[in-house]
């Protein structure tokens, strides 16, 4: 790519981006994927997958298209009908939204799981660590005693009380291993990624085709204004959303948009 | 993205990437800038960078397409053609594609120039013995005693007897502000870019959209076959390359295309 190196690389503050900038919102994820990867919270891998993520959401036009607006609406009522949501918490997600995880966990009552694919004690503590600082009280995924089942690596230990008993998860930015091994335990998945082919979106029952720092915050926007709604109305709300029509829609925005 | 995680993370050697993967491509792409990264060679923005063109090669259908084909093809006659063509290095290059720039200069009998957006003596002295390692005897931009005009920052700095005094010069990977200054020098710029639409192919006379990995030796072996040829059948080869309509047609495969 020739634009990765127009603007000044060494960003110390995120504070520093103007916030102007028309690149803005690439800019940021780039800073802050780096600042993780520098603070031992991002694999050095998750660098390369944020770049790829950057390219389909500079095709998407880098703004939340409807069918993406409408998906994190449902995804943030079937949140709301959930018994044991989970978030799932990797290296990316905590360098880019961490706060914005732990309001959205709070605006629907879930709990914050860390899984990694690259686990290392190191990694979990840092990541532990990190959320912390922005809120969280209780993060789950460090004792890990459970497995998710026909799913090789580290990646399959999860909490016995967290991922293993959850009805609903969200995974941001999974592989899809371990997407696909989490539909077959059954969960009910709100998958959030910006290549609307890849494996995650498409086993989700809710995929959210957007970048993760625009997604969240609106979920969580969402789930504020649903709160209180009656059971009926969250329901209609999830049964309206028609995840193929979404992810045929993220594809045609691809094909058609800014390029 | 979802597919960066489904295969083995860490790999040590290269060689450990089974040439039959579906993906083998990429993986060596990533294996090689991550290993940059570690040596102190590649920026780790370069990471970042090397996932946004992963994007575009996958989109591309990750294989060299007709247009820059040609294009490689005049690149290489153009290259012959000239009187004093530099090969400009930076970071990614170094970790990609070290040999293969070793044989395209000599092919084309030209020089390579170490020139870095993030440049500090430490990256500098790596990449030189990176590149020393993989055959190069003599390497530019070290002394860096000359200054492109109307650039900041630190790649303003290049050899007053190398891309200063170029009249060709290929920039693979080059940021836009760079590209542009050196058009205004009057530099010819062969550019190896895998989005279309960034500034560098947009000012370069021969933008060629391919992975530099598959690229350089094509246009290596389209110099060892041109060899001998008359420089009116070269010049030819040249002038029938249309610079408009490759870029138009690799716009059209990545609309169209693998996804």
């Amino acid at each position: 790519m020739s634009d990765h190196e127009t603007v000044p690389a060494e960003v110390d503050h995120e504070e520093e981006i103007p916030e102007d900038h028309p690149r803005y919102q690439d800019l940021l994820t780039r800073h802050r994927i780096e600042a993780g990867v520098e603070k031992g919270i991002t694999h050095l891998q998750g660098m390369h997958a944020e770049g790829r993520g950057s390219a389909f959401d500079y095709l998407l036009g880098e703004e939340t298209i409807p069918s993406a607006a409408a998906a994190e609406r449902a995804a943030a009522a079937r949140l709301l009908l959930a018994d044991e949501p989970v978030l799932s918490i990797n290296g990316n997600v905590a360098a880019l939204v961490p706060g914005e995880m732990v309001q959205l966990a709070a605006a629907v009552d879930a709990d914050l799981e860390v899984n990694l694919f690259n686990r290392t004690p190191e990694r979990i503590d840092a990541i532990v660590d990190h959320l912390a600082e922005h809120g969280a009280e209780d993060v789950k995924g460090i004792e890990a005693d459970a497995r998710i089942p026909n799913l090789d690596h580290k990646r399959a230990k999860v909490d016995s009380d967290g991922i293993y008993a959850a009805d609903v998860v969200v995974v941001p930015l999974e592989d899809g291993d371990r997407a696909e091994a989490l539909e077959a335990m059954g969960k009910t998945e709100i998958v959030i990624d910006l290549n609307p082919l890849s494996r995650s979106p498409q086993v989700a029952e809710i995929p959210i085709v957007d970048n993760i720092i625009r997604a969240v915050p609106n979920m969580t926007e969402h789930a504020r204004e649903l709160e209180g709604e009656t059971e009926s109305t969250l329901q209609a709300i999830v049964e309206e959303f028609d995840r193929d029509e979404a992810l045929e829609a993220a594809e045609q925005r691809i094909r058609s948009g800014r390029l």
